[in-house]
């Protein structure tokens, strides 16, 4: 079974990276761009067959060590 | 309209940081992880207005600045 998580900086968050992609594609002529944000995608291999069981280990895997919760958010998809 | 990008490695390609959080999973008493793989999201917001425009438009940002085509693969999607 796979897994996808996102960990996207919580809005409000300053976030360095997805400005200076900003400027870059500006910079390329990339005219109507008006904001980015950048954040990490994660893609799990899991053992499990339950797709529930599988969430539930895949949110407690961001809890612990994919996101860092005090500013960043996670989504958890099971594909 | 708002545009989400991933950016992930090609398959072949070594993913040194996906690796890492394998192994830190692991060493956290998780079992059942076979394989991850790590990669970007870049969300956008654009000012186009026509959907198949802001798609072209984000193809090209991926081609000249977001992706790296040689090593990387990415999606596009308008949401």
């Amino acid at each position: 079974m796979k897994a996808r998580v996102h960990v996207m900086l919580k809005d409000g968050v300053l976030d360095p990276q997805g400005e200076a992609v900003r400027h870059a594609l500006g910079a390329l002529g990339f005219a109507g761009v008006e904001g980015v944000r950048q954040g990490k995608v994660i893609e799990l291999d899991l053992k499990a067959a339950d797709k529930a069981a599988a969430e539930a280990e895949v949110q407690s895997m961001c809890e612990k060590l994919l996101a860092n919760t005090v500013i960043e958010k996670y989504t958890v998809e099971i594909v």
